[in-house]
């Protein structure tokens, strides 16, 4: 199976301006196909913004919405899949144009995977919602293992703090996720988490993460960029800087296998002395 | 809560001797009380040596065994507790001097901790054996999570290959460990346990971890040393190089009250959503 050559789009866009995050989508789209990937990850709440305060309600917009079919056209156009972060409405429960406390409804936080074809082939509720911002805002998901195919790799998705749990990391690893996307809004002082935990899910779990953050400060928050594509034999593939940058990495199936051969942590588990993690 | 001052006694000792083992652990235990720790840490299988083939079998004893009494002789007389690895012989089914094909009964990995007053405090037997050597040789233990008291710390204990996964450091954490002791025999290539891995277990479960690791060339393996102390903020609070050493650390109640604070991984974790795992 060949590699999946993998684009980590580092930006904070323009918080605020779902257009101006499209244009910035496009154009980082165009470059990563140019070089050969066929997959771009962007950050948690790419589409709109993250530190937007009343924005998040005004903005969200269910799976399909509007936001939804514009980065469709972008993947379609440069036959490219596209994972994005974004506030998603619950249809089920909302009423557009009504503030939260008298009836939005529900919000999530999620990501989704769009196929090189424009086709939407995943979406992700954030499960673990991280600090007063998020609880206030969103609604946590409830289904911890979100997958689809693509290219013959399956791929898994979890978003920011979700990552941080290796129960959720596990939970993907024995759902068979070959290659893990992570959405990500990290900020200052746990940059630990970019350049420690993340590898170690990697090695600890034997999946690759790609593992995409914002970048510079926005309203309260300051986050750390450090992108990174990390491998399941502990190795960091590629990793950004502070800045806004694309960075980009491979995901190859057959140091994958080796990787798991060499290091059998999921035979070698015995999942009946983990009774009290549940 | 005053701090725990650790000793890691980062040594292959003598494989195969245990008078020569002793003699080096009576050494480093005076240098350590001398320097104000209360507790020395040993590496896995410390009391015999770990590479020693057929000997595991003819030096496994009970944990009460004759080596169990030197170690308390010389935690007493230092005044300073004492873990360390050793092969013990499971005194309900075995019978002593006759090889194991034939009956010797069954012998754990196993690790002591002894009081400062030469009391044996718990006793640990490895869940998570690793590869071939040790699968010929160990049965595994069924118990995940032993604990001790340690001037009012919360004293857990694992060995090498246990730490690897998630699950039981977990387990420990759900259980209280403030303390988490592990001999370990870590060996080329797997050096990225000791840099990255445990400096992540201590941080994910918030408990500090104290890894201590054999050294140099014994039979087929290659040790790496870099034995650490790892604390619950993500920093390594000690950290050894490749050779023989007495590294120290404190552990501070303080700052781990301050760290579960700061990263509420325990609070927020979703129970109800992790049910693969067992």
């Amino acid at each position: 199976m060949p590699p999946l050559r993998t684009a980590l789009l580092q930006s904070s866009g323009r918080p605020g301006s779902v257009a101006g995050n499209l244009k910035v989508l496009d154009e980082a789209a165009g470059r990563a196909a140019a070089a050969g990937a066929g997959l771009l990850v962007c950050p948690e709440m790419y589409l709109t913004g993250y530190a937007i305060g009343d924005d998040i309600g005004r903005l969200a917009e269910p799976a399909d919405g509007a936001g939804a079919q514009s980065v469709a056209e972008i993947a379609a156009r440069h036959g490219i899949a596209v994972m994005y972060g974004y506030p998603e409405r619950d249809v089920e429960r909302s009423e557009v144009g009504v503030p939260p406390a008298e009836g939005w409804g529900r919000i999530f936080n999620s990501a989704q995977l769009i196929g090189p074809d424009g086709d939407r082939l995943a979406n992700y509720r954030k499960t673990h919602l991280f600090g007063c911002f998020e609880q206030q805002w969103f609604t946590p998901g409830e289904q911890p293992v979100v997958q689809a195919e693509l290219g013959g790799i399956r791929i898994g998705m979890l978003i920011c703090y979700d990552v941080e749990f290796p129960e959720n990391v596990r939970a993907h690893a024995l759902a068979g996720t070959d290659l893990l996307l992570v959405p990500t809004a990290q900020m200052h002082p746990f940059q630990f988490v970019a350049e420690s935990v993340v590898p170690v899910r990697a090695f600890e779990s034997q999946m690759y993460i790609a593992y995409v953050n914002r970048t510079g400060p926005e309203g309260e928050f300051e986050f750390v960029g450090l992108s990174c594509l990390a491998s399941p034999d502990g190795a960091t593939r590629a990793r950004a800087g502070r800045g806004e940058e694309l960075v980009i990495g491979e995901v190859d199936p057959g140091l994958l296998s080796a990787s798991r051969e060499a290091n059998p942590y999921l035979r070698d588990r015995r999942p009946g002395l983990y009774a009290s993690l549940i």
